[in-house]
């Protein structure tokens, strides 16, 4: 069967077969309360790219890996030549994370392809399921590490370098897992990238609809903090002697948190990691390294948060006599997808019947990145009350489906564009 | 050779000899920066337990323990049936600590009777020099552990089966290193309590004297905190959804820090422990396990900063949107010491001509324990900048040998009377 060019295509997905393997998923680093604790470059992790690349292997798909472990996953097309149509996400996890954040998008794209496969429906450009490395950023930051490499916004031999906290390079992990790759991708063989993703917020589950067309990212700020202070003896030290780090941090963490309400509802501010020693009884803290997240959708709000909490630093490092300085920093969602990839996932939801809107996305995406270089849209799918990165996090079948289906469709119309 | 009551004596203790000790010391457990890490019942508390037990050995004395580690090494008195004089401190340290907090005090003891044996003095009381378990509280909580357990501050299955923060107890600790003793030690067999310690307060640097006569404490209250949030996405959750506990804690830090200050110079308030979980990029942290301290030398004062921090409570927990509880509480501090000791040790040191000044102490020591059930003097040594829980804590030879001179003519004077 051969699908016409711009014609609505009434195959659907196989939603039974797509759970079936995201419930296989979550056996593979399950955590406590029923989630996910899959963190980039562990065995874990490398269980599940095993797992994924056998169902790639079976799918008859050709499977490369990159220097920086991203996966990908082939399905050719009539005219290999053609830049292909790009589908994917992530398999890691955060520490206690859902089961579907991420997975969903890798397993959806890989649904696509299987159900290609199942009409042998025949498409003009190749097309390509992939799985990007650390998106999470948990052991290794910063996030979306993966696909900020493969789109050439970090160093090559810089990310390598990045550590997990101890003194394990991202470099060295990829290679003790096997995904040390040395295939040669680059964005130049891609026509377009599409992400298929829960949508971590509550807008469609409390709006009842089911796909969010991503137009763009809220603007996104992340800071290291160093805070330097110095041991002492918590009695008979005086006020004015102190240097506790932790009084220093927790002005900042505080500061932060202002900031965020001063800008609901858009504006979000997180203090995520904090890290203290000695960490002890009886003795003031002399170091506190400090991770903090800021965001907001319009960009120069963002930007005037993100002021706010510099300004903030050196009357923080003065009030509590401690020295501040930032290790890294880093920005993302300052995107906009492409329109003609917007203009087509609407028409082919339209033309489906699947009730829809446009959102931003608040969370990081490995999409955000690969929009720099490949033209780029996001599809986001209903999760029950917004909830994300918690073990809790829920989705069904049913109001799953159809972004999927919006998903296979637009796929298939661009394949043969 | 045998001393008349009340007669000074012109015997002086060899600071050579127990500078020597002090330097052993120094080598077990060190530290990177000089200083020392020899936690209450590890391998190198163990070795130090070894080496002073071997010490006291060498000098005569008979060596019982008890069943929460204490260390009591007996030297005959003319009266055997008389009740014996104790002295003593502690041999653990914080986990970057000094060389000298403690271990001078309980080195000083077993001085005060090698100088007994070497002029062959022979007192009327016996004379047991005592290592108390767990004086910092690092390891376990609260500090003041051994002592407070000897002296019937803490029911005795409760000591024994108190957490290292991990799984392990206090009770199978002491077993691991050979320290769980049946030996029966009780106040009632003690006539009186000496314990030397180095001010780690710059009062006496300062002033340049070098005695301080301890009167008593400031008072200090202790509080281990649970702050209890939810997990979320650090991006899509809106503020007014969080449940940060990081934001919690940190409300909790700033306060206290406040509370400290507005008692400037005398009040001091800690924040010294903070654990929080999952402590992971992107994600809003769920818990935070919080240890604070506050001081001050009048009672009143110190319950007044108790109480302002306890009515902030509920504000932060309301502010914050987490639930907070009291996991544990205790104070300590709240001692006079004995009137006639202390006036004993002031008329020693005059006698010697060795300059001295009343003091209270901002940190909590052993003799606060053991003041409920025995009558009780602290001398306090110089310290450079009253640095302390510091690896840089600093004394010399020379400003600590006029305090263990007293020290050593106090209780010859007592052990005579």
């Amino acid at each position: 069967m051969r699908v016409a060019v711009g014609k609505l295509n009434r195959i659907e997905i196989d939603i039974a077969r797509l759970w079936r393997d995201l419930e296989a998923s979550a056996q593979i680093g399950p955590a406590r309360a029923g989630g996910l604790s899959r963190l980039a470059l562990s065995d874990e992790d490398k269980a599940m790219r095993d797992t994924f690349v056998r169902w790639c292997a079976e799918a008859g798909l050709a499977v490369r890996v990159d220097a920086f472990g991203n996966i990908f996953a082939r399905r050719a097309g009539l005219e290999e030549a053609a830049s292909a149509i790009l589908i994917g996400s992530h398999l890691d996890t955060q520490v206690a994370g859902g089961r579907y954040d991420g997975i969903l998008g890798v397993l959806a794209g890989l649904e696509v392809i299987r159900t290609l496969n199942d009409h042998a429906v025949v498409t003009r450009r190749p097309i390509e399921v992939v799985s990007w490395t650390n998106e999470e950023g948990v052991r290794f930051q910063p996030p979306m590490l993966g696909s900020g490499a493969f789109a050439g916004v970090h160093d090559p031999g810089w990310v390598h370098r990045q550590l997990d906290g101890g003194n394990t390079t991202f470099a060295a992990e990829l290679e003790r897992i096997g995904y040390l790759g040395s295939d040669s991708l680059c964005p130049a063989q891609y026509d377009s990238y599409f992400e298929l993703h829960i949508e971590q917020d509550d807008v469609l589950d409390t709006e009842g609809l089911h796909v969010g067309i991503v137009t763009g990212g809220f603007r996104s700020f992340g800071l290291e903090l160093c805070i330097t202070g110095e041991n002492a003896h918590s009695g008979p030290t005086r006020m004015r002697r102190r240097r506790n780090a932790l009084v220093g941090a927790s002005l900042l963490i505080a500061r932060l948190n202002e900031i965020g309400w001063s800008h609901e509802p858009e504006g979000r501010t997180t203090s995520s990691r904090l890290t203290i020693a000695p960490n002890r009884y009886g003795i003031i803290p002399h170091l506190a390294e400090l991770t903090v997240d800021l965001r907001h959708p319009d960009a120069a709000a963002a930007a005037d948060m993100r002021s706010q909490f510099h300004d903030f630093l050196p009357l923080a490092a003065l009030k509590a006599n401690v020295e501040i300085t930032i290790e890294k920093e880093w920005s993302f969602g300052d995107v906009a997808f492409d329109a003609k990839l917007i203009n087509l996932v609407r028409s082919v939801a339209a033309d489906l019947g699947v009730s829809h809107r446009h959102l931003l996305s608040a969370a990081g995406h490995d999409a955000y990145n690969i929009s720099k270089v490949i033209p780029t849209v996001m599809i986001f799918t209903p999760c029950r009350d917004g909830v994300s990165h918690n073990e809790s996090e829920h989705i069904e079948p049913a109001y799953t489906a159809p972004g999927v289906n919006v998903l296979f469709n637009a796929v298939l119309r661009r394949a043969n564009a």
